[in-house]
């Protein structure tokens, strides 16, 4: 590695030995005890230490989640660090969290998630109140299952938080809230499924241009407008997801991702030290609870 | 009402009157109670007194399965219905059960509605065994939430079931599974983000090809090729979702259906009766449980 490193700009670089490594099918206890010499603790150990001001990884996500709650700490009321991405919406984007750190949670997980959100979207995008809404499968006030509507009434009852109450899936995508609030198992179903569908619809798109010579000359023609639409594609195109609620910045890429992906991860860690979005986290936790 | 029936071949229709009306936001147990003169009540009665052999509706999803459940029963061994839709993938369809009938599931539900989407599946396409998969957060088995996990296990136990194990959300739109299994609230949610991110794609591709006039006249050679993926791009085209669990048949129609979409509900109910779903599916429990 290091001869490809070295044709690299290596003064910014710093090898750091790491002997083992985290397994995709490794417990998060298990990699929290047994992985202390993997490239993924060594990464978040030099957050923690002050050595380096984010760490990104593409690896395991509980194992990823348990060594940053365990080396970074969540800040003050916070249990757990949720996972948060930029959605593409009809009005341009909006974070939804939780995609998939916590698949059991209660409503007061909900109310932490939701203040999270909207201070990343403060942070991030400089919103003075993002509205936030829960994801339900109605928007009723009588729907949905208990935790959502326990933390419906209990977000309510937050001054200084924007709650605008239920969005049911199609409004993740319409524009009308800046921060969709989930558990983690709902989030990273929503999400997952999207994205089946958007790439089912461009492998249609791509058949429907072969075939007859017309058909492939019109696809000649109108492919580069389509390609233009790769973002809305692909939702997790913006690669790069934040692990929030943890008191210093850790990103986290997805497993599948390219060169150009991981470089969106690497851009969105520089982001949100940059914008200080734990230090706002913070502040924004201290006003309100 | 009558005059406009009349133009219509009205020996095949029967008018019955109808007072009340079930509100959209009425709780179930409220509905079951204060609406039997309701055409929702009546037409399932009518279904459960032999004088019609299934009921259509898109009123209150909550009300119709009270009533359902109320005056159909659910088969033996059954403790619950549960919304199945058709849903298109890279192969062709799958079923997907349940979509929001049952926003908290136990483990032992999810089983009863994979018992239910295999039924389905054998007695609509005459498949022999098939594949059906829970959804979950990941495809290795320590993923996943509580009932998932317990679910995964009881029915790895049941045979006769061709139970493949766990799929992700882009899994349902991947051709490899003929059913898959969740619980309401996150079917609900899975299919209408994947709905939300389809109509925003439908909106930007319509949106790519405006603007100069080459891509306005791009667009009128690409937009009947773009135009033949409809069916692709609004999963829930093929309208006419069935109540599954209750001895007779019971279809919910999307509340926003069109006439063409209407029509699709009523062929999927008459294609339910034809094929017997209600009596196949009580074969099949007789030999499963």
């Amino acid at each position: 590695m290091r001869p490809l490193l070295a044709a690299q700009s290596s003064d910014r670089l710093r090898l750091v030995s790491a002997e083992s490594v985290v397994g995709m099918g490794d417990k998060p206890s298990y990699a929290l005890r047994h992985r202390k010499d993997s490239s993924m603790y060594r990464a978040i150990a030099a957050v923690a230490d002050g050595d380096a001001d984010a760490a990104i990884s593409a690896g395991n996500t509980g194992a990823l989640m348990a060594m940053g709650r365990y080396l970074l700490h969540t800040h003050h009321g916070i249990d757990r660090p949720a996972i948060a991405t930029r959605i593409p919406t009809r009005e341009g984007y909006c974070y939804m969290l939780d995609l998939g750190a916590n698949v059991d949670c209660s409503a007061e997980h909900l109310c932490q998630f939701a203040l999270l959100g909207a201070a990343l979207s403060e942070a991030l995008d400089g919103r003075a109140a993002p509205r936030v809404a829960l994801l339900n499968v109605g928007e009723e006030e009588i729907k949905g299952s208990e935790q959502v509507k326990l933390a419906s009434r209990l977000l309510r009852e937050r001054s200084g938080l924007n709650y605008v109450g239920y969005v049911e899936g199609d409004g993740i995508y319409a524009g009308r809230v800046d921060v969709v609030v989930c558990d983690g198992f709902v989030g990273n179903v929503a999400l997952k499924s999207s994205e089946g569908l958007a790439r089912l619809l461009g492998q249609s798109l791509r058949q429907a241009f072969e075939g007859s010579l017309y058909r492939r000359l019109v696809g000649l023609l109108a492919r580069p407008i389509i390609d233009e639409l790769k973002g809305v594609m692909d939702p997790s195109r913006h690669n790069g997801a934040s692990l929030l609620g943890l008191q210093k910045t850790l990103v986290k890429s997805h497993g599948s991702a390219d060169r150009r992906c991981f470089a969106q991860a690497l851009r969105q860690a520089r982001l949100e030290v940059i914008q200080q979005v734990p230090a706002i986290t913070n502040a924004k936790l201290a006003q309100l609870i």
